[in-house]
């Protein structure tokens, strides 16, 4: 399923052309795609030092900690976070600055890597009850066990590199984003399998689980760079409504993913009984009949083989996958907007493509 | 079992004579138990302030956090290491220096039990124990989940707690402290099921999950009071003492207490096959045919319901009971002589005298 294809192209009022990588021209604006890569691209060193103090600080002499740490790294990932911060702080001019240290981005880009690891960990934890549904049952806990406590051991290295770095205002901003994560995680679990959960209920739940950590990893960048408020308040509304963007898409690829294509199984979010915005739009918009079927399966959580498809089928006649990527548009449009206190740069057109990028993405 | 009974008595060859709570009087020593009563009644106006603390930011707009939050502080405990944290400051004269802001000892001690309650929370994920305290554990009543995710809450709140009060000195000993017991738990796990662990290992894993907890809580106290380093290392030593012989008495109640009386389940740890020290002590010392049992019961997990039976009858006839309480015993005499390098007061006596009662406690 090609969601690229259904959504409305970006706007391309400006300047056409792509810059490629590693081109210096100022002119031209990179489609999404390209902005990512180009955004890497131009971070390129930066992310390798980054990459090296994940790795570094990701040792203990505990064996299986940089075991498990060696088998995350592997697992690789975008990085996306860390990006967003050493992206932010070269929007500020860090560290072209004489009078900064010259790497604090990097060790602070560990840092939100390191407490996003730990909430992916701490999200896989399942409960005992789901175990006994078919997973094989020792292998389980010994990765719950694993999970919880490798995740706690990433959490308190983000705090050491964080106390590294020595600004209180940093530890501020990530240690308040760390408890509207886990306020958030905890919401999601309150609202798990209850279709009655408002829209505006959802939308809090994907600000703490995902948006308020791209909030501070941008923001932090400002910080590093000792900017004034109000360009640290504009790259924390960036992060936000990237953030934002990010997750609704997430949580529509869980019903309209090419599963072999994007290496995502569509449906998970769906067995779980998990509320996100493509079934609480199918159910506003079914017929009696519908409701009643999401009642089954999400509030009493009694599926069969064959469910998955009906839900399939009445998110797509519903269109709840297109009220879901315009919902995403509409956060990644205010996330570019929300860039225009910064004089124009590539850096900035970069991350305003990148929010663009998010609702096109492929996973 | 009378553990107390079974102990050398404190040593009593300072003044003789109890001081009851509220006394003033200056001469004399109490009784361990009378010690640990003694200073939570001189303490009693910080600890309420602390509780307050507790409760106050245990709240959250999420209604489960603040639920589950009452379902911990009903669920009581001692609050030792607060205590520990309270009393540290009051032995370095604070908050009676004038220069300094009156209640930082307060939220630190909130903060410290809060890292506290939060790996309590993730150790009953760990170790699927249906009995905390005597109630029924958090993760039993809500879920290994909400168990998880309230932890993580509890963990960015202390780092929230340690941002206000803004000292980095603070952060680095309770990030240190914090990585510190998440490597203990890691390694408790690796030796899990391996009676080959040397002794040497255990006090590796009780120094991580215990002892780094308790030496931070009473180092912060120095801090705070802005003491010289030999008085933060002299506390951080008395902390890490005390912890190694607490963590050591729990070991052995987990062989020895009357659960009804204790509300602590014998055999816990036996089931988990954790490896402490009545086990290694008991193993150590058996015959060829009872190492077969040990290796059997532990390295194999296959354990009848006669087994712990077997298990209590072997480390009584092999006094593991007594070996494990008298290296306890050496710690708490360490834990009292660490308090050497300050002059003599009523709170240096009853923070001895705490050490001694560990070796004593019911718990």
């Amino acid at each position: 399923m090609g969601l690229a294809a259904s959504l409305p192209q970006p706007d391309r009022t400006e300047n056409q052309g792509a810059i490629r990588d590693g081109e210096a021209a100022e002119t031209g604006i990179e489609s999404g795609e390209d902005a990512l890569r180009s955004l890497s691209a131009l971070l390129d060193r930066d992310m390798q030092a980054c990459n090296r103090a994940i790795v570094a600080r990701m040792d203990s002499p505990v064996p299986l900690i940089p075991q498990l740490a060696a088998h995350l790294v592997a697992a690789g990932g975008k990085r996306l976070r860390p990006l967003l911060t050493l992206a932010s702080a070269h929007l500020c001019g860090y560290p072209d600055r004489p009078d900064a240290a010259a790497d604090r981005h990097v060790g602070l880009a560990a840092c939100v890597e390191f407490i996003h690891t730990a909430t992916l960990l701490h999200d896989d934890v399942v409960d005992e009850s789901q175990l006994r549904r078919g997973m094989a049952s020792a292998n389980a806990v010994f990765g719950n066990k694993a999970s919880v406590l490798v995740g706690d051991f990433l959490f308190a290295r983000a705090f050491q590199l964080m106390t590294d770095d020595g600004s209180l205002k940093v530890m501020a901003i990530l240690s308040n984003a760390s408890a509207t994560i886990a306020e958030g995680e905890v919401l999601q679990m309150a609202t798990q399998n209850d279709l009655s959960t408002s829209i505006e209920r959802y939308l809090e739940v994907i600000h703490g689980k995902t948006a308020a950590l791209f909030a501070a990893a941008c923001r932090v960048g400002a910080v590093v760079a000792d900017r004034p408020e109000a360009e640290e308040a504009a790259l924390d509304s960036y992060g936000t409504n990237l953030g934002m963007a990010f997750q609704l898409v997430d949580d529509a690829l869980d019903y309209a993913a090419d599963q072999a294509l994007l290496g995502k199984t569509v449906g998970d979010d769906f067995r779980e009984g998990k509320i996100t915005l493509p079934v609480l739009a199918a159910y506003e918009a079914g017929s009696e009949e519908d409701r009643q079927f999401w009642r089954r399966v999400i509030e009493q959580s009694e599926q069969a083989p064959e469910d998955l498809d009906r839900a399939l089928a009445l998110i797509a006649s519903t269109d709840a996958i297109g009220t879901t990527l315009r919902r995403a548009r509409e956060y990644a449009e205010r996330a570019r907007e929300a860039l225009s206190v910064f004089p124009d740069s590539r850096m900035r057109r970069l991350l305003g493509e990148v929010a663009i990028y998010t609702v096109h993405r492929p996973r």
